[in-house]
This record gives C-alpha cells, sequence and structure tokens, in this order.
C-alpha cells in the first residue's frame, strides 16, 4: 500500500521550543502580532501557497505576568481561523478548544460553522487545559481531576459528533417548487445523558463538509494517549528522540488498533522546530544563540508552568531538585513528573534542572536544508510520525524551511506537490465519518422503521 | 444639541416579520443561505455600500421541526461575523449571544477578539435565551425563571465588562529596544465572586480598539428593560405603533437617567419591515400577497413558539383562546402573556388569535419610497427611535430601501452620507468607556498605591 505523503502544519505563534521567549523582539515580528490579523493572514498565505496541510492555533485561558509573550494577550482561536477562512482556499484551520470550560452543544456548533464557512477545513485540537488556573475563570476552585478532565472529555468529543450527525445528509431537500425545506424523519435529536453531559439536540445546522470537522488530540499522559486513540484523527505531540517518537507512534497505533480502529486513521503529528542554515555549522551557531539568549531567571519562572506555576525562585538553586510533584497534579502532571524524575534519577540540582530543559535543549533537525530535510524523511521512513507540525514564527526561518528544505523533500516524493482535495479530511487521506442514522437506515430492512427522533 | 442621524441595522435572515417563512421560497435567494457565507457576504457588503451602520446577526440554539426555516441550520453568530470582518471595512458586526449558556470568561474573549480583528466594529446583542427548550441542550431540564435569567445577564455583563478592562491601554509597551513587553502594574486581576460567577481574571486579550465591544440588549418585560436601562448601549425591540415606540423609548430614557446614566448614550432601535411599492398601493397589494402566503396551518404551529412551543392544534379553533400562560413562563413570556391579555379581553377563539397575529398584521412602514421615507421620519423626529433595524432579506427590496427610501431621507439630513468613524461606538456617537483602573489611578494621589493586581 503507498503511504501517505508527509502531512505539514504550520503552528502560529505557539507550544515551546527554543525560541519561543524572543519571538516578539524579532524585528522581522510586529511586537503585537499575536492579536494582529494581518499577521495570521499573511502566515497562513505562505504556509499554503507551500501546501501545507493545515494551520494550527494552540490555545489558553490563564495567564500570569510570567506567560509566554504572545499567550499575554491573543485572538480567541475559532474567531481567529474563522476569519482566515475566506482569506485562504485549500489550508485546513485547526483551532485549540477545551473540553473542561466549554459545552459540548456551543463548541459542535462553532466547529461546525467553520467547516461551513471554510467549505471543509476545521479541525479541533481537544485539550484539556494544563494551567490548573484555568479554572478560578470559570467559576470553579480547582481544576479537575485527570480522571474526570478525561472522562469529560471523551463524553464532550462523543456528545459533538453526536450533534454533528442531527441531520442525515439528505435532511434538507429544499425544495422550493415542491415546498419542501425539511424531511422530518432525518433530523434526529441524540437525548445524550451522561455522566459529564445531558443534551437533547438536535444541532441546529445541518451536515458539514467534512460531516465531521477533523480531530486532534494532545495530551500526552496515560489518559490523553487512551483519549486519543479513541477520538483522534490526529494527534499533536512533541518529540525528542528518534526512538521515542517512534515508541510514542507504534503505542498510538496498537491504542486504536486495539479499540477497533484502523491505525492508518490515526496520524501521529509532532510539534518541531527546525533550525535551518546555509552549513550545519551555521545552524548550529544559530541554536547556540538561541538558548542563550534566554536568561536564567526567565528560565526559572518558565519552569514553573508545569507545576501551576509554582515559584522555584524561592528554592536554593544548588540544592537538589525540590519534590513539588503535588503542585503539577492538576496540571500538566506528565511534563511535571517527567522533570521531576529526570531530577531524581540524576541527582539534579534546581539549577541544573533549569539548564537542562531550557538551555541545553536540542533540536533533532538542525542543519543545512539537506540535513534537516534527510533527518525529516529518516524520522518518517523510520515510522516516528505521519506529519509534523513546523513551530517558526520567524518569517525568514520559515521561508528557509518552505524554499529550501521542502524542495528537497518534494523532490523525493516525501512532500505533496499539489493540494489533492478541498478539504482537510480529503488532504490528510482520511475517510469521512458516516452519518450514524443514515447508516442504521441502510442497513435496517426497507419495511422497519428503527429511527427515533 | 444637534441630535445624531438616524441610525441603520441591517438585520439578516431574522426575527420575524410578515415574510420570513416565504424567504426561502423567494428565487433571488439560495435556499440554504442560511449556512451560505458568500450570501452573508454579499449582504453586508450592500448594507456598506449604503452606509448601515451595522448588521445584525440573531440567533437560537433550539429547534423543533417547525423552526422558522432558517433558524433549522444556521451559522454561529460570532464565527459568521468574524468570517465578514475581512471582508467589509466600516459597518459594525453586531451578533446575539446568551448569557444563560455561555460563560463570561468565553464570551468576553469572543467579542473582544471579534472587536480586535473587525479593528472596532464588534457589538453584542445579550439576550437570555426566549426558546425554554434551549436548557435540555446545555445539561439542565428546565430553563431559568425570569429572576435568575435577567440576573445572571447582568452578572455576566458586568464581568465581561471587568474582563475587557483587564489590561490598560498603555499596560503593553512592547519595547523591543529596553526589552519590555509587559508593564505587569497595569494588568489587572478582575477577583469576581458574584451570585452566579466566579471568575478571577485577568483576560488573556488586551484592550480592543472599542474598548468594550457595543452593547445590544433584547428583551421588552420588566426585567429585561431594566437590565437594558442598565447595560445596554442600543436597544433591539419590537414597535408596533407610533405611540408604543414613543412610550417605549421615553421609559428606556427614564430608567437609564434614574441609574445616573445620560439617556443619549442609550439607542433605541426597533426592527422594522419596511415594504415598499412604486405606489402605496403596490406597496399594498405585496403586503397582503405576503400575509396571504402563509397557511393557517403554519401560523397555528409559530403561535406555539412564545408559549414554550405549546401544541396548539390539540384544541377546538373556534373554542375560546385557551389559558395557557404557565406554558409561556420560561420561554418568551411577555409575548405569551400579551397575547393571551388581548385574546381574553376581546374575547378571542384560538383562530382569531391566529388570525389576528399572523395573517392581519401590518407594518407601519407600507407604502411608495416617499410615503415610507415620511413615516420613518415622522417617528424619528417624533422620539419614536434613534435607529432602525431593517428586517428585509430579498437582495431586491433591501435594494428598494437603499435606492429608493435612502436617498430621501439623506437629502433631508435623517441618516449619514458617509461614515464619521472607522469603529461602531464612533458610528453611533456613543463615548468609549473609561477603563477603571486607568480612572482610578488618574484619581488617585500620585504617591498613593490604589491597585492590586
Ligand atoms: C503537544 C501538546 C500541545 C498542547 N496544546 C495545548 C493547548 O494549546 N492548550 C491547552 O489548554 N492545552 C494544551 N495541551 C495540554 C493538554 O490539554 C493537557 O492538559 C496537558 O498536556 C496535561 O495533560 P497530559 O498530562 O495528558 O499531557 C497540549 C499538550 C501537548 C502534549
Ligand atoms: C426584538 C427582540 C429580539 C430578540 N432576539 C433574540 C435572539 O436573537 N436570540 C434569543 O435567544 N433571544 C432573543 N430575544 C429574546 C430575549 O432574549 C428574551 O429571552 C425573550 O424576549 C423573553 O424575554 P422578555 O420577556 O424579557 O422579552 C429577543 C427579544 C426581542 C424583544
Amino acid at each position: 500500500m503507498s503511504r501517505r505523503t508527509l502531512k505539514l502544519g504550520a503552528v502560529l505563534l505557539g507550544v515551546g521550543g527554543p525560541g519561543q521567549h524572543r519571538t516578539w523582539l524579532d524585528p522581522e515580528i510586529p511586537a503585537d502580532a499575536s492579536v494582529d490579523i494581518d499577521w495570521y493572514v499573511a502566515r497562513a498565505q505562505e504556509a499554503e501557497a507551500a501546501k501545507f496541510d493545515l494551520v494550527f492555533i494552540v490555545d489558553s485561558q490563564f495567564i500570569t505576568p510570567d506567560s509566554p509573550h504572545h499567550y499575554l494577550s491573543r485572538l480567541e482561536p475559532l474567531t481567529l481561523l474563522s476569519a482566515l477562512a475566506l482569506q485562504t482556499r485549500n489550508i485546513g484551520l485547526v483551532g485549540t478548544a477545551t473540553t473542561s470550560y466549554n459545552s459540548p452543544f456551543n463548541l459542535a456548533r462553532r466547529f461546525a460553522s467553520l467547516d461551513h464557512i471554510s467549505r471543509g477545513r476545521a479541525g479541533w485540537n481537544v485539550v484539556t487545559s494544563g494551567d490548573a488556573g484555568t479554572a478560578g475563570n470559570y467559576s470553579r476552585d480547582e481544576h479537575y481531576d485527570y480522571a474526570t478532565r478525561y472522562g469529560r472529555a471523551l463524553e464532550h468529543v462523543r456528545v459533538a459528533q453526536g450533534l454533528w450527525d442531527s441531520y442525515e445528509p439528505d435532511a434538507l431537500p429544499r425544495d422550493k417548487e415542491a415546498g419542501v425545506f425539511l424531511d422530518p424523519t432525518k433530523l434526529h435529536a441524540l437525548d445524550h445523558r451522561g455522566e459529564y453531559f445531558s443534551v437533547v439536540g438536535p444541532l441546529n445546522l445541518e451536515r458539514s463538509p467534512q460531516a465531521h470537522p477533523v480531530i486532534f488530540q494532545a495530551g500526552d499522559s496515560e489518559e490523553g494517549r487512551d483519549l486519543g486513540a479513541e477520538i483522534a484523527d490526529a494527534i499533536f505531540t512533541h518529540a525528542a528522540t528518534l526512538e521515542q517518537a517512534q515508541a510514542f507512534r507504534t503505542e498510538l497505533r496498537d491504542r486504536a488498533a486495539a479499540k477497533g480502529r484502523d491505525p492508518e486513521n490515526v496520524l501521529v503529528m509532532p510539534g518541531i522546530f527546525p533550525i535551518i542554515g546555509e552549513t550545519d555549522e551555521e545552524a548550529r551557531a544559530k541554536q547556540d544563540a538561541i538558548l542563550g539568549s534566554k536568561s536564567f531567571e526567565r528560565a526559572l519562572k518558565e519552569l514553573g508552568r508545569p507545576f501551576g506555576w509554582h515559584d522555584f525562585t524561592v528554592y536554593d538553586l544548588d540544592a537538589p531538585f525540590p519534590d513539588v510533584r503535588d503542585a503539577g497534579e492538576r496540571s500538566f502532571r506528565t511534563q511535571a513528573n517527567a522533570i521531576s524524575k529526570l531530577a531524581r534519577d540524576e541527582n539534579l540540582s534546581l539549577r541544573q534542572v533549569v539548564e537542562r530543559f531550557s538551555q541545553s535543549w536540542s533540536s533533532p533537525f538542525v542543519g543545512s536544508p539537506e540535513t534537516v530535510a534527510d533527518a525529516i524523511q529518516a524520522w518518517y521512513d523510520a515510522g516516528a510520525f505521519d506529519g509534523i507540525n513546523i513551530s517558526v514564527n520567524v518569517p525568514s526561518e520559515f521561508a528557509l524551511f518552505t524554499d529550501r528544505v521542502l524542495p528537497i523533500l518534494r523532490e523525493r516524493g516525501v512532500v505533496r506537490r499539489e493540494y489533492e482535495s478541498s478539504t482537510l479530511r480529503g488532504n490528510l487521506g482520511l475517510p469521512e465519518p458516516e452519518n450514524r442514522y443514515a447508516a442504521a437506515r441502510a442497513a435496517a430492512p426497507q419495511d422497519e422503521p428503527v429511527l427515533v427522533s
């Protein structure tokens, strides 16, 4: 079977990476890029010109003065993506939205609206909110524990999928001559009563071009991987080493298969941060400059984020890393525990942890265009990922990737030359979900009424 | 003092009116207009060409097979308006959102995002949801009672306004040379703990071009009028007769004044349905044709809506109108009670009520362009309204208004020739809200710290 081409996403102003702290300082980038719609339009159009599958918008709803600069003030993802929809034609529009602090009816409706407006290019990155402080903005004293976070997430997505099926594909004949707008036998109430949500339905919006917007999932814990295997068309994750990435993808595919899904329909797409120079040396020097530009003080503060913005400035830097795992329990627990474990295993001081995590980081994709293309292809061939979400915000650096790296990969048949489809699902090579009621109708004997609306 | 010009809104596919049931049948309108973004773009651009202040999108989140055709399947208002933002330059973008089934943090963020994206043209029509069945889509067995609905609405808007003030106007210096992105003393947590919501803040979005998006309010009960007088920049309402409209506007202004507000800053803008012909007779014939085209059966079903979609088909049509006021208690109570009262006062049968409410309705704005212009001006001069929200969906009929009625009003100085401002607030002649923290800072002695973030 011929494998898909490597899928490409462009993360706009998002998720970490070595240079995030100084993005706003870059002379090429307006200091207020995160609220400047023109800036986003230009980036999306560049990515589309390079035949990217999608732009990706990350999100949060909680800030402290130490939050990453572009997180302090930024546009809400779906409002942003809807504005991009009519400024682009082929590129997918993937927005992050949390199942912890939204109702399924509202989110199902908004993503389906985006899918209509973009003519089939909407995607939803399902998250549970990592920052524990988010709870305080939604009338809660505390963030949900992991079981509840992921329990809600699963039920939330299932309800949304049910709502997206409210209208069968041919439920709205809109026959002006016959005067028939609706076939009421093909409009269905969901009547969902679950652990976290009760939703009667139907959704007041017909089937959108993709039937269901593409579902991404981001969250690496046991619970998160289980959710991804269950509901995701694609997984947004990290990838530190080839071996880790291979293992992650294999595990996700196995989990999906164990749930009766075709693993080919679960794409693993980690975020990557290529650093490209004319030569490998130039690229490595670029990386060193980026890493060196982050102050220790800032790195120390940012270390607090996975631990619920724990304040690490109160500790002795040269004493053993403090045991603050509890602080991460309702935040980014997986990341907090990984940091704590490494510190314990290697007996690191707080200072060493800060250095390890933000100042001696090294991208697996650093080098000349040829080197970076080779590395991407090698990982791809080794089954480390189905696609990559590129986090490069500086336009000239992004251009190095599109103009120097992509042509090499295109020449080798690794990435596409032209869009295959006008929908995101089509470009990702994902099947279109069947309408549950139409499917039941097709399966049932003709004269037996199976549907209750 | 020179009065404002008459303000103009265009309601796209919305709220009742004599012809709504047959809009989808019109050969000029795509049968799926309510989900066709191109259709909305064209209508918004036409309204902008005619120097309208705003387009207005109504909303609901509950349908039955008997819902108005274009309500059965339609785009979510903010997703829709954001797509329009980059296709227009001057026209305001007002979307309906319910305080009953949204969280203030999410709505505040989405409207502020729209305000950034549109460069100052966002408006929020605050409603509490009229259809009692909406509750079932949001994990509730029952819709809130009126006290709760409007209590939540007031607190919700106050929280949103607080969140919009999170960043003082100069809180983000973003000085690349000095390396200063944020002035943390000018970023404020709201720390709201109220009856219905607890919201810590701050909002993760800086002050938008209008500081606060323009607030509309729609809901005519005692509670609704009180809310409007308290929080609204503009009121969306009905206007059946000149006297009613004058009384409503006077009352709203008095209520606003009693709350210490300048009544000049509360614009009353009812929805109106002009029916225009070459001659008065032609226009009246048009109206008769529209009214005559609605079947009694459909009118009988639609009568159920204010009463929580009560099923009136079970009653004897010629018996006295049934007492079903309870059914309207958590829906459109004001409208349900008005219908019930009229039926009692005039001893009407169910059949007569149906006829009165949908088949012998008469617009106060029917006639030749001159007649309609005269009527609008007369009402305006008599203080019946500050502006009007025109509900005319058929493009050729809308063109009759813009091309034949507006030039007369323009000639007389009643409506504008050119936009005065690039923001909706500016065009409506409304002041820009002051940031509460900056105001406190300005009022306080220089050396006394007054702010806690
Ligand atoms: C690659 C990646 C990207 C993420 N992006 C977001 C995001 O944009 N917004 C958000 O609220 N959470 C985001 N999350 C956080 C998850 O929603 C989750 O809350 C967090 O990772 C902790 O869960 P975990 O232990 O399952 O990873 C992301 C997580 C990962 C791994
Ligand atoms: C002119 C007008 C327009 C309205 N538009 C909407 C709307 O678009 N969506 C909605 O949910 N409710 C809408 N409402 C309903 C109100 O939110 C309210 O729930 C309803 O009118 C009952 O409240 P009341 O008795 O105070 O009028 C509208 C009300 C009026 C008077």
